[in-house]
């Protein structure tokens, strides 16, 4: 059965279907807020307020010279200068902060170079005042942070060892994680309500056993399902970069907090491209790994699961956030050398695969295969052109590049629609947006929508069950027909862009059409930052052809980074990694 | 939401169930046949008999002397001695197929000392024999095989050198998998009508790429749901040790024809023991792997999906039947090291580990977790000593031995309630018994129902949106306490027996308590067998509590073979057979 009304009645209806399919676990009014929205937000507010440590606050007059004036006003905090004008941070914590990878701070750290509570200060302060000036956090611990810290310290002094392998490090995690007694609200204001979660997600829980420090949640969009990170609560993460730009999202508070170095290294989730959006508008690495190899909630925490996991869906993943490679990795490594399967159910009991370490990777030569630009989804001119540098740079450095055909049963709008259907088909039970009362913010009013052309892969007025066995039947047929590119042409990876646009205008992304496919196909795959935006060098605007792709503003988007995707099938997260790896030091020379 | 009143019309609308479930891929009508049952079947037989070559055949005398003349006979084919009064088949091809295990095989075909052809003429002939002594073949190709063990004797003669590490293995399969050309039918008569499959069950291609030989398919129950493997095409696969008693399902034809040893190895499939059962009730080694780590179908291939994927359920599993530990270890480690995930994009792209071969195994100590036996399905006499024999064995040899506590939380009933409903929900479009006429056999028409005791998990008349998030949510719940107890009492397995009894008289098997569970929770498991039915030692019989539930019958059992089975979590396959080789050492001194 076959839809292709899809401009009428059906769009219309998807704006409030994205708003609801984010809440689908309890009844119809289980989340009815007992006051309005806009007296919870102030309440709320008042207790943010109250968590900051009042030696903390940026002046009034520094709020007025930091912070941006208005979405339009483009800014670039990210370059850091701003922080010698700060009083409460030192040389040495704006040192530590800034020159520092997570993993130069593990080995100083273990080494005894630094201290835990020194670093833990560092990156509290310096995501204090990220938070004042760029809205990319929920909610801060510092308290319990440094106190924490302070243990690790003891236990080093004690023992002459590390407690983990990720002794003393801060890390920073999506708001939609719980951490027991913090408030989580995926920034929802009817979830401002509900109990304060108990326990940790299982992630938590191993993180804090392998050694790190948490202190802060970062912000995301209402709804989660939006590339602009605003929310009627936490406001709305700016790109640092560039703040007149998108930082992207849903993880917008991750990239936002990392891109400004208050975080060396963090956790976001994604399912469309939540990860690898934020990494991209940011000039961050960003990885999606298979889903269910990084552990995303708990069992009994279901308020937080937006995933309705009963239903078939496309998974949400956890995914790390960075400003190398090489921090992913770490990420990756050592999270799944806990054994997450320990920690959570849900997630595979597959340790990571160290056999490509062996290999003398200097000598290896990759076949890359090179996803075709899609007519339905052209490239802005920076993006191609950065693609096609990295292409030429990979070529000779002696890699093999297939370029991969246009064919019908990969096409990369048809995973787009299916995607589309999969994230908004299902029951839909509980409206959370409703139950406060609170208008939707403008990127999830905007709605979203991919289908330039082609139809529906199930009729959306059909049965459940038909829906859903339509909507297997064609992911399946999909994913393997990208087995069948992999095996033909013996790729190793196969390489795109990130998205077709660079950060943009506010508000105006659009659908994240080079991600979310290989959510679909749950292929693991890594944004590397290379290249950016020149008004000189492609000085040729043009204007949105529809809501769903925005278009190219030289001069606004000037400067702002560019990037390619690395793309394996699924639970060849190593390979992705490894291949990453060989691609980014050809890119970075 | 719970419905207790499951002795009611519940129960009574199973058994349409039953017969149902196993087709839900097409619209209603799709199957109906052109002619009669009798005459399809009258009609097929005739065709499997040209199959049969002539000098293949068994005489009437013979087939008067051997062949079992009533389902009460008692009689034990497998010892073998029938076969020197059999005049097609050699001194050398009885010794071939009844002393060598599949290792030892490749073993000499690797070297040379035998050549594939004498090896596949051996394994045909004595399958041959197995087919017309105790039907548990469905389709044959003997000739297709033999073709193809001389192109491997041709390889070898002009390189030296085997053509993959299963080089002239005969390998037998279940009639579900597809072979291009063959009829697959699943033992359903309306299947007979349908188009020959056009290609290969990505397994069967597999396997033919490591170097084996297919030369027949298994015989399955009408339905492939129960243990006992009788269907109107192809007649009942009789027990080679004891014809009086089931051979087990649903891949009883596998068991009883590698129990005669017309097979060294063999593959069935597993959803709620149809691999661990037959292994049991014929003495053999039985392993059910993580779902997807083995090719199971095909994408194109929906007429042999019986299980329905897009509506959330129990996958079911490809896995190995042998005559040794060492065998099911060849079949895991060759078919995974072949990379399934490029031939079925369904199969999980995770490489065997093989960590644990560095071990010294005599050197560890397992930490055992002893699953307590349960008073709602309480173990047969023979089981209950052969397990105690067991734990105490392992005991003896240092082995530490937890007996784990009755918990709510982690009981097998409860595991079996949440199974039995997976198993018979979700949408019913198509009915293969309706569309042919064929009359359900004994075991089908029995039904089965473990819920002695407790309600059932979901509302058999809730939507379906319910159904799918109850059953979701409750074997989530499910696998999560069974992740406590293995992580609080540090396990490597889990040892329980394989069924609560052995095999029994035919149609009276019931349900499979004690292999059911580990199908919901995805928990490879490992039959071993071990003990032996004695009437002298457990004389005391018992009639049957309820269909689900077999009596014990000193007289009849006597001598059929106990076992164990060996569990761990989800993708600790390797664990599983790892620590299965350390108890089978102990067991079997």
């Amino acid at each position: 059965m076959h839809c292709s009304n899809h401009s009428g009645p059906y769009e219309a209806s998807l704006l409030a279907t994205i708003v609801i399919a984010t809440a689908t676990i309890t009844q119809p009014g289980a989340w009815k807020t007992k006051l309005s929205w806009e007296e919870l937000v102030a309440q709320k507010k008042a207790s943010l307020e109250e968590t900051l440590p009042s030696d903390w606050r940026l002046s009034k007059n520094l709020l007025q010279r930091y912070r941006p004036s208005s979405l339009d006003s483009r800014y670039t905090p990210a370059q850091g200068e701003l922080l010698h004008d700060i009083p409460f941070i030192s040389d040495n914590e704006i040192d530590i902060t800034e020159n520092n990878t997570a993993t130069q701070l593990i080995g100083k750290l273990a080494k005894g170079e630094f201290t835990a509570v020194e670093v833990t200060t560092g990156f509290c302060k310096r995501a204090a005042i990220a938070g004042q000036l760029l809205d990319c956090l929920t909610e801060t611990f510092y308290s319990r942070a440094l106190e924490r810290a302070k243990v690790l310290d003891d236990h080093f002094k004690r023992t002459g060892r590390p407690i983990g392998p990720l002794h003393g490090l801060p890390i920073s995690i999506k708001d939609s994680f719980d951490v027991e007694g913090i408030t989580t609200t995926c920034g929802f204001v009817a979830l401002l309500e509900v109990e304060k979660p108990k326990k940790n997600a299982p992630l938590v829980d191993l993180l804090l056993d392998l050694g790190a420090v948490l202190y802060v949640k970062t912000n995301v969009p209402q709804t989660m399902m939006t590339a602009d990170s605003e929310n009627h609560i936490f406001g709305r993460a700016l790109n640092p970069l560039n703040t007149a730009l998108t930082a992207g999202g849903s993880s917008g508070g991750e990239s936002s907090l990392i891109a400004f170095k208050g975080a060396p290294l963090g956790v976001g989730t994604d399912i469309a491209g939540s990860v690898r959006v934020p990494a991209l508008c940011c000039g961050l690495y960003g990885f999606r790994p298979t889903a269910d190899r990084i552990p995303l909630f708990g069992q009994e925490s279901v308020r937080t699961e937006y995933v309705y996991r009963g239903i078939p869906k496309i998974l949400a993943c956890a995914g790390p956030l960075a400003h190398t490679l090489e921090d992913l990795e770490l990420f990756m490594t050592t999270v799944i050398g806990q054994q997450p399967w320990n920690y959570d159910s849900l997630s595979f009991a597959v340790p990571w695969q160290t056999r490509f370490e062996q290999k003398n990777s200097t000598d290896v030569k990759l076949r890359i295969g090179v996803l075709p630009e899609h007519p339905g989804a052209p490239l802005h001119p920076p993006v191609r052109r950065a693609s096609q540098e990295a292409i030429s740079l990979l070529e000779k450095a002696s890699h093999e590049v297939i370029h991969l055909p246009q064919d019908p049963a990969t096409d990369i709008t048809l995973g787009n629609r299916i995607a589309y259907q999969y994230y908004f088909y299902g029951p839909k039970k509980a409206d959370i947006l409703g139950a406060s009362g609170e208008p939707m913010v403008k990127s999830v009013a905007g709605g979203i929508n991919p289908l330039s052309t082609g139809d529906l892969t199930v009729d959306p007025q059909a049965d459940l069950t038909a829906q859903i066995e339509g909507l297997w039947s064609a992911r399946a047929k999909y994913t393997d027909a990208w087995r069948k590119v992999w095996v033909e042409n013996q790729l190793d990876v196969v390489l795109c862009p990130g998205a077709h646009c660079t950060a943009v205008a506010h508000d105006t992304w659009g659908w994240p059409f080079y991600t979310a496919p290989w959510n679909l196909t749950d292929f693991p795959s890594l944004v590397i930052p290379f290249g950016k935006v020149s008004k000189e060098l492609d000085p040729e605007g043009f204007p949105a052809k529809s809501h769903s792709q925005p278009g190219y503003d030289p001069e606004l988007t000037d400067g702002a980074p560019c990037g390619v995707q690395v793309v394996t099938p699924k639970f060849q997260d190593e390979t992705c990694l490894w291949a990453g790896k060989i691609i980014d030091r050809v890119l970075h020379v």
